[in-house]
């Protein structure tokens, strides 16, 4: 069986385990407590935090750690708009959590707005500048696409925000992005942005939500008092330390694979191919490839290669209850194509030649099934 | 080092952490995904959630798996109040979850009562009556105390509730209650009830949400549609799976021990001082005890237990940051006691030679204490 994706069984994961197991068991207790093992146990936790957080280009004040990016996501809609008056723009690039996170606001009565893409699947500044006005509360803009792998700039982006509002608050789902490309949000407009870490090797049940130093948003979870008060429960103390070990893992991994290089060879094998479509600009994580397929039906090409081994999917597998593929529609990719689409992820851990068998499974299958349908 | 609450050294444990390292592993599928060993991890999910259902006298269709009962109590109150009108009532003897909860919707201008305590420490049908009217919207009563142990006889407070508004939704927070004394949900009235993993012997970051059959509450965490679309964000798989084998695993010891036996046998060697109080009227779970030393620090008392290697806590590890005890105040305690209070907490993996040394070192620290003091 062949997944590219293979960040969740590597030295990554192996790290991320241990520390889990050693908080869980021996060092199990609680941080909140007041004897001497939980002190030391609240001190690793700072500890971890610190380490993440420079690889955020951020400091530990700022990291609020969570169950998962969708908790992250739904903190920064539900917290992260102060005086709930104004309008929201968001992308229309977002993963499920973000345009749900909208879509709830709107329910409510919020002036939600979306910002179109280009042809090539990202967000330019034009774009923003003509939805985004000076009663602009709340801006969210994802750092790469969960289904492309197309990088938008948010350093820019989160600037040109500003300069329309100054109070406006600029978020980013940076799922797709943290420990794949170079972050530094401390050099940037950025005031929230949300990572996972079963992205980068560690544990399914942690995510982290950066909040830029000077902005208080209110607990989106209240009780104990945990985390200075921004996030109440019990820390997921061994799945927190085991993320920001992970983290540190993958992103040296990340440093030393070129991975704009290994999406291009998975290209190159489909170039010339006028039934073929690369979703995107170029401008890539290297982590993500959308391809369609023109006349195909994207679920029996992966069918097809499942049979011989190699397990892809068809796009975000948190809108795998959805029809239709909302991004690629705002990106204009034509339903002959959009139907017959799949994702491709890799990890720094992908083996070249486990590319080159995948490859030539998905390729010989969308071939045949080609044949079958044109007779 | 002694620390009775053992229950995260345990089998319970290691269930837990066998299941998490399998599904981190080599089952690390994302259980949204489409292909086959995806859909397999999507029925051990399935399969675990059945048996975890049974635990609490419930069908898996209401269960809804958060992130740590801190979220399953803030999603009863943000999400299980359904027409937003209507006041709310809660008990004085809550989790801090509850309490913050109960005050943020206070400060939206909800009128939020609160039902007071009787000396023993629990609440009364008498006294649910008072408070509460055809108006009531929402209860909220703690199943066992996490200070004193105390049980609320739930069944009949629900049944109190519904006969005095048919349409109350009663929520319950079961923490420490659940595996440790027999519950069976489907009997009673109550609507919600919220649970932990790890204070059955899981992992930290799991918690759970019963919500009765026929109530439909809407997602207090929006995105990918998971859970039924009640709870969205990637299941943390390895550690629901865990939950539920750690839970049966300490329901099954929990069985075979008499926890209220325990706990006698610690309060029976302070019998007969008058300057030591037992918190509660004695109807309790046996895993929680409150003792109050009249005109000492529970704090001095705590580290002086340590420095003999005792671990013992003063209240809930949730209220560390908090000076008073809210819950043994609103029992009536009077301060020259309150300040002098330590909980203990065992688990039905205590062994009673521990119990033993444990407790004579408390005694004596106590008694030292109280000598020093008093000249």
């Amino acid at each position: 069986m062949i997944y590219l994706d293979n960040a969740a069984t590597t030295k990554a994961l192996d790290v991320a385990i241990e520390s889990l197991v050693t908080y869980a068991g021996e060092k199990f207790y609680n941080p909140s407590a007041g004897y001497a093992p939980a002190l030391e146990v609240k001190k690793a936790l700072a500890l971890a935090t610190e380490e993440f957080a420079q690889l955020l280009g951020a400091v530990k004040e700022e990291i609020i750690f969570t169950s998962c990016a969708t908790e992250s996501n739904n903190t920064a809609f539900e917290c992260g708009i102060k005086n709930k008056k104004g309008n929201v723009v968001v992308s229309s690039m977002e993963h499920a959590s973000v345009y749900e996170s909208a879509m709830k606001l709107k329910s409510r009565g919020v002036d939600v707005r979306f910002i179109p893409l280009n042809k090539d699947g990202f967000v330019t500044e034009e774009a923003l500048r003509e939805v985004m006005d000076a009663n602009t509360a709340f801006v969210s803009i994802i750092h790469a696409s969960n289904e492309t792998g197309e990088i938008n700039d948010i350093a820019t982006l989160s600037e040109v925000a500003k300069s329309i509002n100054p109070k406006v608050i600029f978020h980013s789902d940076g799922v797709q992005a943290f420990c794949k490309i170079p972050i530094d949000l401390g050099l940037t407009k950025v005031d929230l942005y949300s990572v996972s870490a079963h992205k980068v090797g560690g544990l399914k049940g942690v995510g982290a939500l950066y909040v830029k130093k000077g902005l208080n948003i209110q607990p989106f979870i209240v009780g104990g008092g945990q985390q200075n008060n921004r996030r109440s429960g019990t820390e997921n103390v061994g799945g927190i330390i085991g993320f920001a070990k992970a983290a540190c893992e993958y992103r040296e991994s990340a440093k030393r694979i070129d991975a704009n290089g290994l999406r291009n060879r998975i290209i190159s094998k489909f170039s010339g191919k006028d039934w073929v479509k690369v979703n995107g600009s170029g401008n890539n994580t290297g982590y993500v490839l959308s391809l369609s397929f023109k006349g195909l039906k994207g679920e029996v090409i992966a069918n097809m290669a499942q049979e011989q081994g190699v397990l892809i999917g068809l796009g975000s597998a948190c809108s795998t209850h959805v029809k239709s593929n909302r991004v690629l529609e705002a990106m204009g990719v034509d339903k002959s194509f959009a139907n017959g689409s799949i994702r491709i992820s890799i990890s720094p851990f992908t083996r070249e030649d486990e590319i080159q068998i995948a490859t030539d499974i998905i390729l010989n299958s969308a071939e045949k099934l080609k044949e079958k349908i044109n007779g």
